[in-house]
């Protein structure tokens, strides 16, 4: 039994630790992809095309949404951010589990259009320590803090959306239960229907006559 | 984030190694919880009342369908059998993951009356298997095993209504998949709307005037 990879979104207020996380997945085990997100947004220092992103002008990127080259994009502040359709089937085709670090508008869209993909939602284990990390941080301004935790609230009104929620408290923990998360969903029913449909023909030369 | 218990039922067909699976998940971890059924049939040699099963006579049986003692029950070969609900909720509540080990029909009317109840496939790796495994035990009759035979085949019907499908081909692999499998649903949103209500009750204050 040999199913395809599973397609998954990783998402989470900021502060949650959803990079950390994400890059625990895709250095311990072997069996992730990261999907790299297409953009019109300038490169910052230190990005790299094709890690970071695939940097596209305006045109390049309507012309993708035109061609259907993107399972889903979005607006942000004045530019484009999308996730390019190819290199998702590709890998998914080769049996690997592909990563979506986006936003919740997006991770919706995508469920609706694939249902089977896996929403996987991470929470701070409770609002103090949410606070707590912003403010560590020590890179963002008060106002900027305060911004973030307000779009938490907003943000947790479609959390019931997703189907598993993760607590991020000990980072090992949370490694673990999602990678097991993530590979308990390669034995749905649903993902093995060509087993499933092979077994049963196996099985019919038992049928009595 | 602590769920209650999980309520999971785990079919298969004769020959794949149910009870071999469900003895080595009770000895192995301390989460789970076996459900003893109740029955109208006679005590084998060597069954003990409370470990096998709870032997009722026809009237005490009938009895505890009249009172809604039982999650669901069924009549095989004259005889009743049936899965006393008090039991199961005990568990439950203490956090333990119960395990059905019941025939599909069963299976499904608990999935309907609990939705949230997690239904668990076991098949053998292929046909051949099967029937080398059914040969194997020497303890039946050819025509018995062609009976088992034909039983899985029409029991292989119904499988695509299950939640997860387990291959035992390695009963090591096999008993940790199932572990992880039912591991992995504690942490199902559905079964944390507590725990997310408190979050954003919790966050609720970080709101913008």
């Amino acid at each position: 039994m040999k199913s395809k990879g599973v397609l998954l979104v990783i998402s989470g207020f900021a502060g949650t630790g959803k990079g950390t996380l994400v890059k625990a997945l895709l250095d311990r085990y072997d069996n992730y992809a990261l999907s790299v997100s297409a953009t019109t947004r300038q490169p910052r220092e230190g990005e790299q095309e094709g890690v970071h992103y695939f940097y596209k002008t305006k045109e390049e990127f309507q012309k993708m949404i035109e061609q259907g080259e993107l399972v889903e994009y979005a607006r942000y502040v004045g530019n484009y951010y999308g996730t390019p359709r190819a290199y998702v089937e590709e890998q998914l085709q080769k049996g690997k589990d592909v990563i979506l670090e986006i936003e919740i508008q997006g991770a919706l869209k995508i469920k609706e259009r694939f249902p089977d993909t896996l929403l996987l939602f991470l929470l701070p284990p409770d609002a103090d320590t949410l606070e707590a990390r912003l403010k560590g941080r020590g890179s963002e301004t008060e106002d900027v803090i305060a911004q973030r935790l307000a779009r938490a609230v907003e943000e947790s009104q479609y959390i019931d959306q997703y189907d598993y929620l993760i607590i991020n408290d000990v980072l090992e923990t949370c490694v673990e239960t999602t990678h097991q998360i993530i590979q308990a969903e390669h034995f749905r029913t649903y993902r093995n229907v060509e087993f499933l449909e092979s077994m049963k023909k196996d099985l019919s030369r038992f049928v009595c006559h």
